[in-house]
């Protein structure tokens, strides 16, 4: 293939944005070469974005790849409407040995011409955020805003920060070098060596159907940086914002002069469960996963032949001790509890409350005034329909409205769900959050941890993940139960975020403490705008690999360094 | 307890060597600290050495590490005398607790602190290499010089590399950073974060027989290095190098203020098995280990709870095309199948050479000639017993010699095993290699790769790993099949070395994509004083960690990125 879009234009265009994030990386500071407004992407993008995605529904959506043997997809938008979009199923025995055919140029093409051609993927994707926004607003429920930014630039974010992790890692070893050891009178021996980054195997993305774009373009873009074909197997509710992707992908490469099979689409049928044959083929070499805990203990059980990142569930806390500005501290956990009817990985669960109360600057709060009051914070951000729906968007499936609809027999109501009526999508099931009152006093958790222990002990709901807007205020005896039901919970349960509200030294590194025991990422003390539930790439760890929430945190060394292995060749010179 | 030595007089000592560490593993130029001459350690090293050993023999070996509930062991000198050392036999229930209990202060040293510790147990390590040398000798049965060597400044050269990658990934994310990220024309948000390596949980250590310094220390130090206690377990013949090692970490963690059970050792009673009980204990996160497939892939299967890093057996190869030094190769080639009785994971197992013959600078060199020479070159390599025992150790078990015993089941003898008396230990059990012929037409191995083929293929021995002084000749139809041969058997098998002889370009490229294909590390031409069995710390990478015959390689970011978790703590500023 004759490329479009040579390595020099491609090293004018994008090094700079690839240094930049290199830099943001080391330093940690702020910064997004993908602009957050709407506004930015010009005055006619939202309506072009809003009409491309209308082109796309009720069409098949063609990708010239090969091994297609059929057509599927019935994505239903949690807005109402079915999107009528079918895409090529593929038959893996002729799919697979095509995306191993261009990794040898993919390989030799090196690491800084692969960040390259995915910054041009991403600047590609970038540019069409509007149309991003409404097929991840259509899969996942997001409210637009949502939709847009995480969806957009913020999984943009995530994929470049992917991509530089990536060159950085691979650009480590230099690409040759010269040694020679003295051998005292004699001549020195002398070796030529080459050091080159070669991929594993073709990567699976299994993606997920709450954050398709955001949860998938770090995998995607580390083994695809990494020299790795990608096959992307979307959530089949969440399927167009990856298609979109891969078409977008495959252009690029084809443009480029590589192989846009490189790159390539695995839609299952209903109820065909491709995510499990895929995972265990032999030519699957790197796995990607968000979704639960079931499938990703499987996958790293079974998939044995392939690195296996999973993010799974967990029960996020937070532990509220004492505050000195209580209206900051309900305002932030109202708004997080809110954001995405809790259907975030990171939204907190389990809020842990000492049943005495707490010091605020609004003096002593006893236990059901900090829940009543924090109650009455939701009902106000969420009291006008039109904002409501604004910020909390669409429940994503059945099974989360099933399980909201449950939450009174978990335990007392401090705040019962009500149904929002959205103002342009009558069908949406829109709903706001419940707060289950729950008794966190040690005998209900405390267990010696042996498993006759663990099988004794009655069933505590706050133990489990309840994916979706429903958190628990939990009546805990004292800060320092607190701490050991926080602990107990990260170890046992995982834990995607943690937070807490504290004014005491001791109480806060004792809290740094636990979170350092159990490996989970901690916010102190948010009262403004910035939620425990979002972290910013570049800068924040999303998870932290290290407790049963997720095995990778996004985006570190680790996340990228065993897509590639680096192979010598040395030569007597 | 006080600190003997300060982190102040860490740093003037060891700073330096870590600096220069740091830049080896960048340029992979030769580096070493630890001199390779046993004349380098002082005149009366060597002596010094041996009654230090002499003194371990006959008596219990003290640790005063908690949970000791016995004393075992039974080590017996491949060289004849039993060493009749006893060690403490450890009760995990008290031993593991008590290694977590110093986790938090060695976690809040931070990375350059644990690093020059670590820096000081190495350095200590050096100073005692005589005796090391003899520790390994006598366990190994490597002669007195590779003992030296490979289990002195190897081993430690390959302890510090790991140290070296474990402060560079773990100092990759600031300690801090102030984030500001702009809001139009309100106030920016404002956090400021703090980033801190945090160890994963007790590393296990399982020590195999043959290299147990060279190849334990990268495990031992990366955990080390990373925050993670470690519990040594070597392997029941090859304990005393490992407990020496354990016995000098702890003195230098107790002198510079640490807690010595960080480090800790844990003797098994005969037959007891306790790597396989270890293995899954929830305290225990990392796993290295060096042996069996068998044991490797049931460590990577079920001890889910710990990253697992494996070394284990594989198949390695040489193609023989064309040489312009067929001399040179005949010796680098003898001289590699010598060393140690080929009882190195390197060892190149397969020689493929075209049944046709091969262009040399001596002329056409048909199969028969070629084979024919290597075994004289071998022959006159050991025709002295004092020079053949002092290249080619004793044989480590009984079951190497029972396998070199069978070879001649094998195939022709084109080379026959024979005895060598040792000049200083009769009892010992000297052996030169045997070369086996065999056949590598195409249908004796081409299968379609199907379970059906595979199962009604006849066995061919030189596809399984047959450890110690045995190799094939194997004659392969053409230079083509030797690369086909050698794909199938990196990517079936595993191999931790690829070694190659030709003057064809067009050849020497197909070989490179063989290799970077199935990620194996590939020596071309070696006809000098550096062969394919043997890798330099800060420049060779020693094994590929992609294909099957070791999971990581030493030593990369990868070795060591997942060994620690990076948890951050942002606070509203």
């Amino acid at each position: 293939m004759a490329a479009q879009l040579s390595p020099q234009q491609l090293a004018e265009k994008h090094r700079p944005t690839l240094d930049q994030a290199l830099d943001a990386v080391r330093t940690r500071a702020y910064w997004s070469p993908h602009p957050e407004h709407p506004k930015a992407y010009g005055e006619s993008a939202p309506a072009d974005g809003l009409a491309a995605f209308q082109a796309l529904r009720g069409a098949p959506f063609a990708l010239d790849q090969p091994g297609t043997d059929g057509w599927t997809g019935d994505e239903i938008s949690p807005y109402g409407p079915a999107l009528g979009i079918e895409y090529p199923h593929a038959d893996p025995d002729v799919l697979l040995p095509a995306m191993r055919a261009g990794m040898g140029a993919w390989r030799a093409a090196g690491p800084e011409t692969r960040a390259l051609v995915c910054l041009e993927t991403l600047a590609r994707i970038s540019a069409r955020t509007h149309e991003f926004a409404q097929a991840v607003m259509h899969t996942s429920g997001q409210a637009f805003m949502m939709a847009f930014q995480a969806g957009g630039p913020h999984a943009q974010d995530r994929g470049l920060e992917a991509v530089a992790y990536a060159y950085q890692e691979q650009t480590r070893t230099p690409a040759a070098a010269d040694w020679s050891k003295p051998q005292g009178k004699r001549d020195p021996l002398e070796l030529r060596k080459t050091f080159t980054a070669a991929p594993r195997g073709i990567a699976l993305l299994i993606g997920c159907n709450t954050f398709p774009t955001w949860n998938g373009y770090p995998g995607l873009f580390a083994s695809l940086a990494t020299g790795n074909p990608v096959l992307v197997k979307p959530h089949p509710r969440a399927v167009l914002p990856l298609a979109l992707t891969v078409r977008i992908a495959r252009e690029v490469l084809a443009e480029t002069g590589f192989d846009p099979n490189l790159v390539a689409l695995a839609v299952e049928r209903p109820g065909e469960g491709i995510a499990r044959t895929l995972a265990v083929r032999p030519e699957i070499r790197i796995i990607d996963y968000t979704g639960s805990t079931a499938f990703g203990d499987w996958l790293e059980t079974h998939a044995r032949q392939a690195q296996v990142y999973t993010e799974k569930a967990g029960v996020n806390t937070v532990v509220i001790d004492s505050t000195d500005d209580y209206k900051g501290m309900l305002a932030n956990l109202a708004f997080s509890l809110s954001l995405y009817s809790g259907q975030m990985c990171t939204t907190p669960q389990n809020l842990l409350i000492p049943r005495d109360g707490i010091a605020t600057d609004a003096g002593e709060k006893s236990y059901d005034e900090v829940v009543t009051d924090l109650a009455a914070a939701v009902t106000k951000l969420l009291g006008d329909d039109t904002r409501a729906a604004g910020l909390l968007g669409a429940l994503v499936n059945p099974g989360v409205k099933a399980r909201l609809d449950d939450a009174a027999a978990l335990g007392d109501l401090a705040l019962a769900s009500r149904a929002v009526t959205h103002p342009d999508f009558p069908d949406a099931v829109v709903r706001t959050p419940a707060l289950v009152k729950a008794d966190g006093a040690r005998k209900a958790w405390d267990t010696d941890g042996s498993a006759e222990a663990e099988a004794a002990a009655p069933e505590v709901p706050y133990l489990s993940e309840c994916f979706g807007p429903v958190s628990f205020a939990v009546a805990v005896d004292s800060t320092e139960d607190a701490l050991d039901l926080l602990r107990r919970t990260v170890r046992d349960k995982g834990a995607m975020t943690v937070g807490a509200y504290t004014t005491s030294p001791a109480t806060e590194r004792a809290l740094e403490d636990v979170c350092l025991d159990e490996s989970a990422q901690l916010s102190l003390n948010l009262t403004g705008g910035v939620y425990v539930n979002q972290t910013a790439a570049f800068s924040d760890f999303h998870g932290s690999g290290g407790n049963p929430a997720a095995n990778a945190a996004l985006c570190d060394a680790a996340f990228v360094a065993n897509r590639f292995r680096v192979i010598e060749v040395r030569r007597q010179s």
